[in-house]
């Protein structure tokens, strides 16, 4: 990595991007290398590397700014390495995502089993070009997974600081996949549940993306026990606002702005406390049309503006603006009134990134 | 894990069984014990659980007798929780294979993904059901990936252990994650390319499941150089060896005895060994009923009975025990010639394994 890399840097987003991308591509073009004998290993390292272009990188800026904000140290760029072995994990947890949920673009994009299918395309049948990109797909998410381990190991973090990271990394990693499984089981059926899809929220997540990463951060600095409280009372009200905000993005977002169709997770039949509050709220004509437009797999424009039209009569979407402006509130109030003593510019850096989360477009 | 180990019981396959799944039973069930907020991991610690009692451990064996014949130690407890590492890790790996495969049984009972797809029927409809039981498997081969990596975390290795056991464990993983990509990529076209059979066969069995076992149990006890290459040497024809008998117990085994469908492969159209050199061997008469049975998810005994015929016809199958054959007795010369001096005992427990791989009937 460049050595003109500075503390400050780490509350810099685009700093962070370009020592988090620059890492990610070194170790990915030495995956490739080592491809002599195993040529398929650059195509692969090739997909991931064109994968990851996209993202916001907001675990990395996160991981970043915890670990800043107990203190940091001189030399940021073990925690920079962590931040791409989460940004790298996060890669996985994505294709495996899309593969779940048969999702045709990300980031704007072809997702990872559509470019395996076009790469593919005329060598075999429909349904065997499909099943084998389904699976190419859960290897390279497996490949990215097994990676960010490796990313974790190349840190240079001294024994004490892996102690204190790894427990944390596992407590993620089962945390994303508890949550992914209740999301999976959810779906299919809808529920008007509201507490149930913010529990999925709050593992699939306020705790993944936002808790976590502050955490592992803070725990390469060293951070004690009132640093990481401090952290969490700030990261679960922020986490879950973020992800009603997504799910808000989900239906009412500009595609051309978030790089996902505004179909999807209707056509999925995505439980959300967007989806869950409508239905609370639906009388039983409202009820039916929910019934049948949510998770119809050939819904169309029309029907979405149908739907849409709903989660406004019953008040579902301004509920959902309210709880992310309550959540916003809270996580605010939380660095207030944090007993651990954070330095004004950490403080300042942690509300931009309540800001960025809650108030976006994309 | 019980007192009473003994070093000489990592030579003993019962005692290496035991001790390995006592290491992975109390893991899971401390899994189990967390679920007081997210009881799903109860039940998915369970499905592992059950998933995990038929393998045939021969990986954490390998492990332990790595260990053993290079030196070992005083305690072999390290090294059993390794192997169980090793043992979760392999369980990921048939749990993804079999959704790729769209495997029904393994080990005599249904897969992961059959299972979880009982679990749920009749809250979904058949589309869907298939679609979540899928989804649902690849997050349980997830999960099993993730705790693998947990296993070693808490197997007590010091770091310079560590040290030496992270990088085989990592070039483990991607070596098989790229021969199952190389698998995928061939399926679906038939080849007679004997060569490209055996790559395959040497990175998705002959180093992932002989040699880097071998490696890692060894580089716990500090292995050097000479021994590793005597490993390699001894390992990697045993393992092709291996995988040989593993194709033509697909086709000819006992479904009693190997807990596998006879049809399974024929009807995937899986490249192996024996139907490259099948193909080869074949008439234009032979080529046209091969082509025609082989891929053919309809196929039922009696075409699978037409196969066998041409395999017994080509030579095919005579060939393939010729090839294991010759390759048993390369890894016996390697062991013989072995510039690392082996211990008589751990001589004589490698030349069993050796017997074991090769000349079995499940």
């Amino acid at each position: 990595m460049a050595p003109s890399i500075v503390v400050r840097d780490v509350l810099d987003r685009e700093a962070v991007r370009r020592s988090v991308d620059t890492a990610l591509a070194d170790f990915l073009a030495a995956k490739a290398r080592t491809a002599t004998s195993q040529p398929q290993l650059g195509y692969l390292s090739g997909l991931l590397q064109d994968f990851m272009a996209g993202g916001k990188r907001i675990r990395p800026l996160l991981c970043a700014t915890g670990w800043y904000a107990v203190g940091g140290g001189e030399d940021p760029r073990s925690v920079f390495q962590v931040a791409a072995c989460l940004e790298m994990f996060h890669a996985f947890a994505l294709i495996h995502d899309d593969v779940m949920d048969n999702s045709d673009t990300r980031r704007g994009r072809p997702t990872v089993h559509r470019t395996l299918a076009e790469h593919s395309a005329g060598r075999r049948g429909e349904e065997e070009l499909e099943r084998f990109a389904h699976s190419a797909a859960v290897l390279l998410g497996d490949l990215a997974l097994t990676w960010s381990d490796e990313l974790l190991h190349e840190a240079g973090l001294t024994p004490v600081q892996l102690g204190a990271v790894l427990p944390l990394l596992n407590e993620m990693r089962t945390e994303l996949m508890v949550g992914q499984f209740l999301d999976l089981d959810a779906t299919g059926g809808l529920t008007d549940d509201i507490e149930a899809t913010l529990n999925v929220n709050r593992y699939k997540t306020a705790k993944y993306t936002i808790e976590r990463p502050l955490h592992i951060g803070a725990a390469i600095a060293g951070a004690g026990a009132e640093a990481m409280a401090a952290f969490t009372a700030f990261a679960l009200p922020l986490g879950e606002a973020f992800q009603l905000r997504d799910d808000l993005l989900g239906i009412y977002g500009d595609p051309g702005t978030t790089g996902k169709s505004r179909l999807d997770d209707l056509r999925a039949g995505k439980n959300t406390t967007l989806t869950a509050l409508a239905l609370r709220g639906a009388d039983a004509a409202q009820t039916a049309r929910l019934r049948s437009s949510l998770g119809n797999p050939l819904l169309d424009e029309r029907g979405a503006a149908d739907v849409r039209e709903i989660f406004e009569a019953t008040g579902a979407r301004a509920t959902v603006e309210r709880m992310i402006d309550e959540r916003h509130r809270q996580a605010l109030a939380a660095l207030e009134d944090s007993p651990f003593p954070f330095a004004p510019d950490a403080l300042a850096a942690l509300e931009e990134i309540a800001h960025l989360a809650t108030v976006r477009n994309s």
